[in-house]
Formats: C-alpha cells, sequence, structure tokens
C-alpha cells in the first residue's frame, strides 16, 4: 500500500469556497437555483418520449444540462440544439467497472454527439483493491476520459460512489480524480446503498476547497435536500426531481 | 407500432423443454446443480481479493462459470485457466442503455481476453418505446454481439430486466433476442426492481420451448429458490449465493 496523501486544507486562504454565500445566490431565486441544476434521467427504463421531456423541462427551466444514458445523446442534443442547454452523459454507469479501453471510446463517441458534462464513475473494485498499481488503473480510466472531454470544452464529474467508500477511500478517490483532471467531484449515482450527505459534502470541500466543483447526487428531492447540499458545499446538484424543486422555490 | 409476431407454442412437439426431466436431473447431486450455476460477483465494490475468491469456489465447486465486470476478467482468465472453468462477464450492466459502438468494443475485447459467457442487457428504453426501429436498433445491439461471440466460440445471454417490462414486451424482447442468435434468455440483473419469477420463467419455456437456453437471475439466494426456477424451466442459474445453493443439497 502506498501512503494517502491529502492535499492540506486552507481555511482562510483564497482556495476556501464559501458555501453560505453560494448557497445564498443558488437560492435566491428558481432561475439562479436552475442553473446549478443537472436534470437527469438515467433510468434504464427511461423512453425516447420521457427523453424529450427532460429536453423540454431543461429548455424551459434552463437547468445546468439535461443528463441521459448514452443512447439518448444523438436525440437529446437534437432536440436541445440552438437553445444553449448544454447534453450532460452518464459513462460506465453506475458500476465504473467497464473497460478502460471500451469507455475511452464511449466517451469519443459521446464527444462528437455534442455532450458537454460527463458523469463517469470511477472504478470502485480498484480503488478498493489497494495496490499502488491499482490507483494508477484508476487515475489512467479518469485521465482518458478527462483529456478527450477537455480537448473537446466539455467537463467530466467524476462519481466517487461515496456510500461505499471508507473515509480514507473517499479522499483517495477524490485525489486520483483531481490528479486525472477532473472538473467535479460527484458524490453517487443513485443506484447503489445511499445518495449524497451533507457530510461527505463537508469534508470534500473544506479538504479541496475552490480547486474542483462539488456536484451532490442521489436522493434529492425537495428544496429541503437542495437547499441542504448547498449550505454543505455542493455547487452542482443532480436530481431527476429538478422541476419539482425549482417550483417549489417559485411557489415561496 | 409494428405487429407482434410470437412463435406458436408446440406443447407437444420436440421443441418442448422438458422442465421437470430437467430439474430431477440437475437437482440429483451438488455437483449437477453446480454445473448449472453461474457463480457470480458483479457488484461495483468487488475487490481483487474477492474477484480471486470467486473465481477459487468456481473451479472447487465446478460450476458452469465464473461471472465478473468487464474490468475483472482478465484477472478472472488467467485464475481459471487450466481449470477447464470458462469465464463469463457482464455487458452494458445493469442499464443496457449504452452505444452500440462501445458496447461491440467492450465484447471484441472481453471476448480477446478469452471469454466464454457474455450476459448482455438489451436496450430497455429503446424496447420501450415502440418504433419498428426501435426494434430493429435492439435487435442490431444484441446481433453486434453475438456474431462477435460466436465466432469466438462464446455465447450471449441476453437480459430482458422482466421486472420493468410488460407482458408483451417481455415476449417482444425475447422475439428480438431470439431473432439475433441468442443462446439464452436471462430474467433480470439483480439491480432492478425485481428479479427472477416462476411465472417469467413458465412464460418464456411455453413459449419458446427448446429454441433457447433459459437463466434465471436475481434474488436466486437459497436452494428453494434454485429449485422453483428449475422447476419453472430455467436452464441456468445465475447467483451470488452459489456455494451456499450447492452446500444445502450436499447437507441434505
Amino acid at each position: 500500500m502506498s501512503t494517502l496523501t491529502i492535499s492540506e486544507p486552507h481555511p482562510n486562504g483564497p482556495e476556501q469556497f464559501d458555501a453560505a454565500t453560494f448557497a445564498a445566490y443558488a437560492l435566491s431565486s428558481p432561475e439562479k437555483l436552475a442553473a446549478v441544476l443537472d436534470h437527469s434521467l438515467v433510468k434504464p427504463d427511461a423512453t425516447r418520449t420521457r427523453v424529450l421531456e427532460l429536453c423540454r423541462e431543461a429548455a424551459e427551466y434552463r437547468f445546468a444540462c439535461a443528463t441521459v444514458n448514452p443512447c439518448w445523446v444523438s436525440l437529446a442534443t437534437a432536440a436541445l440544439a440552438g437553445t444553449g442547454i448544454p447534453v450532460g452523459v452518464v459513462l460506465g454507469f453506475p458500476l465504473g467497472a467497464n473497460l478502460p479501453a471500451s469507455r475511452k471510446v464511449e466517451a469519443a463517441e459521446v464527444l462528437k454527439l455534442g455532450v458537454h458534462d460527463i458523469d463517469m464513475v470511477l472504478n470502485i473494485g480498484l480503488l478498493k483493491s489497494g495496490l499502488a498499481a491499482d490507483y494508477d488503473a484508476v487515475r489512467q480510466d479518469i485521465r482518458d476520459v478527462v483529456e478527450q472531454a477537455h480537448d473537446h470544452g466539455a467537463i467530466v464529474k467524476v462519481v466517487l460512489e461515496t456510500c461505499l467508500l471508507t473515509f480514507e477511500e473517499k479522499l483517495r478517490g477524490a485525489e486520483l480524480a483531481i490528479g486525472a483532471g477532473a472538473d467535479f467531484l460527484q458524490t453517487s449515482t443513485g443506484f447503489s446503498t445511499g445518495g449524497a450527505t451533507t457530510d461527505d459534502l463537508t469534508l470534500l470541500r473544506s479538504t479541496y476547497g475552490n480547486r474542483v466543483g462539488v456536484k451532490a447526487s442521489g436522493g434529492i428531492r425537495s428544496l429541503a435536500d437542495a437547499s441542504a447540499m448547498l449550505k454543505a458545499g455542493a455547487s452542482r446538484i443532480g436530481a431527476s426531481a429538478s422541476v419539482r424543486i425549482v417550483s417549489e422555490l417559485a411557489s415561496r
């Protein structure tokens, strides 16, 4: 086992993320809240009709993006063309246990189709296997996607699936993702034993400050949930209940 | 919508599968039961140590195969080399919503690594979208994998994820899989809202008889479960509790 090196937090330095100010801003209007919400539909039984509905809602509410499974990317990019709303995709979802070769191909294909946000699950089993070579493989798997994405002006959020990780694994996974150039750390797939927690967001933000975005996802179903996540340090939120969440704020 | 054409059952013809005889044979000894069990470990947090343990158990109990995620195939084929126990892999698991291009690449890679059993999830969202072109796409996605597999002497089991399908969708999915050359119909991923049911096995067997193998998977945790599935028409069973299941029979 190699030693875990964690970046020192900078409690008062320029790298600190001001969650309270960010949350107050994001919660100041339905429009501002929509702009930090990834409107997501990644259920396996989502039909063409439902994907088109997701895109229509994303354009109407001006969400941060509309996130779909790879097979629906071309439909979503066509539906959102000219709206200025980007398309997001999940990669290696939700197990993170694909071959790097096929993940690279899938990333290349969805980028060609015009995806702007890639949410990829890191290889959880490799991270937990604990050899230095495993960590290198986890990082390289992410880097292969990040490099392609950045070449296309796209961004990558790395899903840690925190509910399956120990405290040390959360930080090591985050370090590997940041080392590979990830734009965001994301808590959860929503398909495992748990979703985003305020504790995990606090941990990631207090450790990494402004160095990386933090996306809370999994189990966020109400304005109260979203609000708690923002106050704990999230700068992006993934939800399928996004319309309900902004509507709750609008009806106040 | 195109019309659903279902093969006529042959209640007394040569195509009928004799579930009672097959079940009695498979349940006649722990060794015979092991030979119809796919010993599976597809959890995202499976480590190298656990994958090696799965392979050791597969070799010791002589299971039908050891099924792993794509990233562990090379480890499993190395671990099982010379034992005669094949390696199985899950493809597009568990959402079935990948791009055909990346699925083809992943199939090619795992076949090169020596996989014998491919369990692929069909594209559920496309199946449910209901246009003739969608059905063609579902079939072609499967055919692309089946052709490569058969070229390598490997077999393909197509997971329908029956818990998400209507009665008509189950039969249509099965028809598309059979039309694409699938070797087995498989009920479930074990990651969705439900697993194998005796009703679904009876439906698939009574409709398709001997034309295709039927694999029951998802929620099979005991000898009683396995026995019920075999009696309802399964010719293969997928389980992570395989050791427990054969041990139950051995201790009788």
